[in-house]
């Protein structure tokens, strides 16, 4: 109860001063930018090594003229009309990431409410049970399942089969909550209810509604809809909690608004080729279009995400080369799919949100911008570990085909509107090669342990180094902590961001 | 399953041509409007009678300048800043009223997500049990709620205590939908989990993050947080359920955009005296600021709210007389404050929602606009009933004063920051007189039904007329099925807007 802390929600304010002392930044992606943007304020002389010739990283808007390199899957260019774009990656704000909130007010980024939950979406299980290839919209389901299970228990605390330790009076109340919660009739019993829509709407006159037929728990269990695939996935994580925001105008816009302060600083198409602690400062090898070259500095920011950074040369501590070797990142994949008209909300009365599904697709995603507009991109599947590991094996080609093809069953629309897609497979893209960093809890103790410190001159950072994997507040929490004890060592003061390093 | 229907989306297209026909509307709403908008494209001649100096009704968006009269009240006038508002009538367009939005795209009126569930928003019992006068988050109250039902109910189900007439291996699917369900451990039982958020947030380095303790449910019990006051009031209901919108800029932008049509049709502060059948037509008399005026029509359709018309003189049939007379209206109020801040966002990480409590404020609303912004104007309550009626018999100043004293409770900030209120009694309201049409069951089969054919030459029209009461979308729908059955009778063609009169 009461507040709970939330990210610091201020600029960042450190004394003293980096007097001139020199950085090197590996990596200009959020972390990477974000760690320049502040140290750049304290004094310091950065310098920002990026392999590609654009910057965010993960960070990424796809639009028209946007390129990706993955393993054996050669240059893949985006044909989308201008103004169409999805994010290939982050795609959602939680509105307790105070942080990166906060960034988007330093740096001017205007937001909206990214729309995750929308009760008109679908629940589509594909050749399993009673509902086999049905659109089951999230409502019915949402309905149907509290209904059902809130009659189970209102049934068996009335009979006296539950042991609740309590007054029959607060049991009484129990009851009657249940009765709200499932929408029970007067008897406990689940009827249906408006609440899962109508098969006729109400409007004026005489025209009262109907409300649909309820499926049944049996049916609904059969068919695998109170399976993981399926219930609740998108909607009790904490991360995933109401409200939830994005960049107007494409999540990009925080990449490029960190790029516009700190772009001065970065040596694009930078590839890092060795990175070695010397015994004062740090050299780091890179490859540009002109060749081969080496640069020291006096400290460094590693923010390579680990698969990559295991294949760089280096020279660090058998426990971080262990750990940069060992940890595992995730395997992901999205596909955006232009069409012709927004036929989800023209035909369907989808506005954002997602559908789930238990197929390969796993999710589809609506936009959540350009409401009523004319084109729009769908995120045609977003898929992860096995699912994500065999999209990604599939060429390009194939997987527009594998969308349309699943797509189609639950928007018969696709193949009259499908226009172009641009498929992005993480854990084969070159310089990320994995979502985000995994950890069990053991590997915290170990492996996550041994890059917290810095390996003499070089500092790790990105969502890797944080409990907020997968979130752009991961890299952008990490800078800041990285900032704070590079800060700390470099003036002998001792400035600790909460809790990290202190 | 399957596709719902919804409201069509299409412009309206109706053939025939009204041929110069004379209409009086009495009522610039968005009922009046709408009809007149789509009967002057038929070819009739409409004219519109609104007693006030504006158009749009309860489709009303407070600003600087704005001014109301209460019964007993005196003139209120609203000293917002300029560019601040507030949504005093609908503040919400459900994604299923599609009418509502097909308005806002043939009128160009933009849109945007209304944030109406907001995890991150408080439950506050006043005075009432062992969680009296806390601030206990939305997330908490759902997540610990879900936790102990599903904790009940899955013992039960896994001591054989339920019979839910289905196979042991199903039983244990469901035993696992309730694990997922209410994020209960591997024994079933409910220890709280990340879902209720953190005492400590985690982060980068060694933050992993606290898991806050969870509420008993005889706490919650006992200080009502699963009573109707709180629990999934604003969740459940088929018109909040999201994707919810608004109109950017304020609600009367709708209403603004009808006025951009047929503005030129609207006498504007026409006060209607009487409305009498004639022989044939129809004569309406009015007071404007020149004095008493009366004019013919051949047809009228009457929007006027049945609390106003019933003292209106007129010759209507003992039926349409009785039922204009006794249909009851929501007593309902809100009020706006202007905060010099907006620390719900900035100090409490509070975007949009609606805190609710169980005393006389019933509601706070955050504004789902401006995010990040600098001033900003809750809406500090929102109630119903009793309680509005209680309120509503206070003066502005004390409302302004309970609005105060009861939201600092909640926020403290209220005092430090606050600057200026404004609040209208919709039960008081000149011109209006209520919030909505409630009808009982019985009522629709008799009152209601009264009033769905036209009284000789005049047709009734508004959210009244519907089964869709105190939405836009029953002002709209009653607009096109009051001018569907008028152009059936004017052709001899049969028009039938969808059930109404058919």
């Amino acid at each position: 109860m009461g507040l709970v802390p939330a990210a610091p929600a201020h600029p960042f304010r450190l004394e003293g001063s980096g007097d001139g002392k020199e950085v090197v930044i590996l990596g200009a992606g959020l972390a990477g930018m974000a760690a320049a943007y502040e140290l750049d304020k304290l004094g310091y002389r950065c310098t920002i090594l990026e392999a590609r010739e654009r910057t965010g990283g993960r960070c990424w808007s796809v639009r028209k003229g946007a390129t990706n390199e993955e393993t054996g899957g050669g240059l893949h260019t985006a044909g989308f009309d201008a103004g169409q774009y999805f994010n290939a990656g982050p795609s959602r704000i939680p509105h307790h990431h105070g942080l990166t909130l906060h960034y988007c007010k330093e740096l001017s980024v205007p937001i909206q409410v990214y729309n995750n939950v929308n009760e008109n979406t679908y629940y589509y299980s594909e050749g399993k049970g009673p509902l086999s290839n049905k659109k089951v919209r999230v409502r019915e389901a949402h309905s149907d399942v509290r209904g059902w299970m809130a009659e189970l228990l209102a049934k068996a605390m009335d009979g006296g089969k539950i042991d609740v330790e309590m007054s029959k009076e607060d049991t009484l109340k129990v009851i009657e909550y249940l009765r709200a919660e499932g929408g029970l009739d007067i008897d406990k019993l689940y009827k249906a209810s408006a609440r899962r829509g109508y098969s006729e709407s109400p409007g004026p006159g005489d025209r009262e509604g109907k409300i649909g037929e309820p499926m049944t728990l049996l049916a609904m269990l059969q068919s695998g809809l109170l399976d993981p695939d399926f219930y609740n996935v998108a909607e009790y994580t904490y991360e995933l909690q109401g409200t939830l925001f994005q960049a107007v105008g494409g999540m990009d816009r925080i990449a490029a608004a960190f790029e516009q302060k700190v772009g001065r600083l970065i040596r694009m198409g930078s590839e890092v080729r060795h990175i070695r602690n010397l015994e004062k400062g740090v050299q780091v090898g890179y490859k540009d279009k002109t060749g081969e070259k080496t640069m020291q500095a006096d400290l460094c920011i590693c923010t390579i995400p680990l698969p990559v950074l295991s294949n760089i040369d280096h020279n660090f501590s058998s426990d971080a080369s262990r750990a940069i070797d060992s940890i595992v990142y995730m395997s992901t994949g999205k596909i955006g799919l232009q069409f012709k008209r927004r036929f989800w909300e023209e035909d369907e009365g989808i506005y954002g949100g997602i559908t789930h599904t238990n197929n390969q697709l796993t999710q589809i995603f609506y936009p959540s911008y350009d409401y009523l507009g004319g084109k729009g991109i769908l995120i045609g599947y977003y898929n992860f570990n096995e699912k994500a590991v065999a999209t990604g094996n599939l060429t390009y080609e194939q997987r527009e085909q594998l969308a349309l093809e699943k797509g189609s069953l639950i928007h018969p629309q696709y193949r009259q509107e499908f226009e172009r897609s641009f498929s992005v497979s993480w854990h084969k893209t070159k310089y990320n090669m994995g979502g985000w960093a995994l950890y069990s809890a053991d590997e915290r103790q170990t492996l996550y342990k041994a890059l917290l410190q810095p390996d003499k001159q070089v500092y790790f950072a990105g969502e890797h180094m944080t409990y907020l994997n997968a979130w752009m507040a991961g890299a952008l929490e990490s800078a800041r902590s990285v900032v704070a004890a590079l800060h700390s060592r470099v003036t002998g003061q001792r400035f600790s961001y909460p809790v990290f390093g202190s």
